[in-house]
């Protein structure tokens, strides 16, 4: 696996372009979109919130079949929690672009991120169409990465190079992260593209083995978005054989997704609102999988745990109030052991060992900073 | 009932008093100790935190047979993850101080509050035990409101009176609270002193039904104390008959004790760290009591919504995402209604209304501020 850059149009036939069509005040591109100029397999995960944005509604229906052809995105509103209207405005989304680019309206995916509840003003949208469309290029990346924006402060992207069946296969990511940040779904918004051959089945499968061991591992806030997804579309003109069982050949395609989604999946942390730090919590030695997986999740979203990062106060007591809240009955000082990496460095690692068990887990997370609270009491 | 001043030392034969003995190094108060001079029923809730604080071990221990006459606190140490060095100096507290008072030791009771994982300097509470004793007095109430602090900014105290059989009964109460305060236990420390005769039996399940309405109900920062606990004294010195029945007698005991809880509780939220805002969050019409009650702990554990309220944004897409977290199936925008209070007051309130069950729940919380970050991060 070779490191590379270049982004979500890097692997070949991808496209793809940003601007401002004005539903950011500030000017800042709020619409984004890639394409491949041959229909893709696609895969998805999507928010597990109860309350669901419209776009996903749309999505979800439209990735169904495993195919995809085209991705449109705006930040600046989410659509969420907007009624029929919204459901509408989504659709309408899907279909002015399946138009002007002459392909299947279940071929176009549509998602939104920004303020909830608040009408999107699609006609600016509509507007911005052949402006966008005629824009796209095999540089746009960095237009598309700027577009998907809200309080990030970093565009996110990787791109690794993977030799499969002597074919070179490329796969390219990025991702807007920030805020509402938690694990139990998508978490945030994640695009990977690739050129990869490989059948719908194993595509939506690496997609959840990754997105489970990357953006279900990350926590900025504990909160849970309702437009969080991760979508990953393969148009296979890298010409290998097609990808259709768990051979070799898969084995290197997952492990090349894990790297993009673990690399972005981390970035979003480094840029989570206000961060200061970048956490890493692991547990050690649990009994189960489940324990594992919950005793960092409460370390990593502690508030208390979160502050002490921020003042740079490795204080274990908090550490040992986390994993005991959850009441499991072998939590407790006679049974662990707590070790902190050296408090005063950016990166930081935080360590709970048991001798109970065999499971470990790891999480990352950041600080909770005074910009944390700035950013969250004034944005509107 | 009628609500009068006095806390913990206005019931009959209650004495306290409070002094620095030197935990804290900036000479506040740091131990404090309310005794009854006639032994006590008396009841107990504790944290569920699997990590305890020693001297709940002991405390629980001692309150095991209903009975109890002296309570010792110290702040400044939480004298919790402290090894067996800890264990026995929080048993040694209890007897030295019953050694002092001439009473058994199992009817001393002690709790701590204040940093984690340090040896507790239990020289200068040996130091301090004639002093604190012969300080004991029915003014000494405030002096142990002050010694229980710790980040708190104020005093909590109530006190009411109500007749019971012909009998003036009187139940006063005092508590700390300020960080680290969850519900799923006591959430903090309590105490309530009475001088009405009741049963260990009625007492117990008065003081549970109480603590569920009031301290359970309450959340500052999400976060599960180690050292938590919420007792009541009660000697019998108002001569009613027992309250030995559920009956009339038993329901005014309730309510008052309920009455006196619930209005601590508040207090410790409204004292939260850093808190600029009291909030009240309703779940009305749920379909169960579980569904309600989640839902209000995940909007006033939101820290999305807590710094929306911080900066007077009534942002309702935070309160739907916070309740959407739950996965619950009717919990979408096409089944409910959220209403906020004007969020310009000191005191807001959040509700959403469902129409598809009739199970409600209040919780209260305070907001997120900047003043949060800064004491936690630099408490040490």
């Amino acid at each position: 696996m070779k490191i590379i850059t270049g982004g979500i149009t890097k692997p070949q036939g991808f496209k793809a372009n940003g601007l401002c069509c004005g539903i950011r005040k500030s000017g800042k591109f709020d619409l984004g979109m890639f394409y491949s100029e041959k229909p893709c397999v696609a895969a998805g995960v999507f928010t597990k919130n109860s309350v669901v944005a419209a776009p996903l509604v749309i999505s979800k229906k439209h990735i169904k079949n495993g195919k995809a052809q085209a991705m449109i995105v705006n930040s600046g509103n989410a659509n969420c929690y907007t009624g029929e209207l919204g459901l509408l405005q989504a659709y309408l989304t899907t279909e002015i672009f399946a138009n002007k680019l002459g392909i299947a309206v279940n071929d176009v995916l549509v998602t939104s991120t920004g303020i909830i509840g608040k009408a999107l003003p699609f006609e600016k949208i509509e507007k911005a169409v052949d402006k966008l469309v005629s824009g796209l290029s095999k540089t746009g990346s960095k237009n598309f990465e700027q577009a998907i924006l809200t309080t990030d402060l970093a565009e996110k992207e990787k791109t690794v190079e993977i030799i499969i069946g002597g074919k070179k296969v490329i796969i390219g990511g990025c991702a807007k992260g920030s805020g509402m940040i938690a694990p139990n779904m998508a978490t945030m918004l994640g695009f990977i593209t690739t050129d990869a051959a490989i059948t719908p089945k194993l595509l939506k499968e690496a997609l959840q083995k990754a997105n489970e061991l990357s953006f279900n591992r990350i926590t900025v806030d504990g909160c849970m978005s309702t437009n969080d997804m991760v979508t990953v579309f393969a148009n296979g003109l890298a010409g290998n054989k097609v990808i259709s069982t768990k051979g070799k050949d898969f084995e290197k395609f997952q492990e090349a997704l894990n790297f993009v989604c673990l690399d972005l999946a981390k970035k979003i942390v480094l840029d989570g609102e206000g961060a200061t730090k970048f956490i890493t919590v692991n547990i050690i030695g649990a009994k189960t999988e489940k324990h594992a997986h919950d005793m960092a999740m409460a370390v990593a979203n502690s508030n208390l745990v979160k502050t002490a990062a921020f003042g740079c106060n490795p204080n274990w007591g908090r550490v040992a109030q986390a994993v005991g809240s959850l009441g499991i009955s072998y939590v407790n000082e006679n049974h662990m052991k707590i070790e902190f990496s050296p408090f005063n460095k950016k990166e930081i690692s935080i360590s709970v060992i048991f001798t109970q068990g065999k499971q470990n887990a790891t999480v990352y997370t950041s600080d909770l900073s005074n910009e944390y609270v700035r950013i969250n009491a004034e944005y509107n």
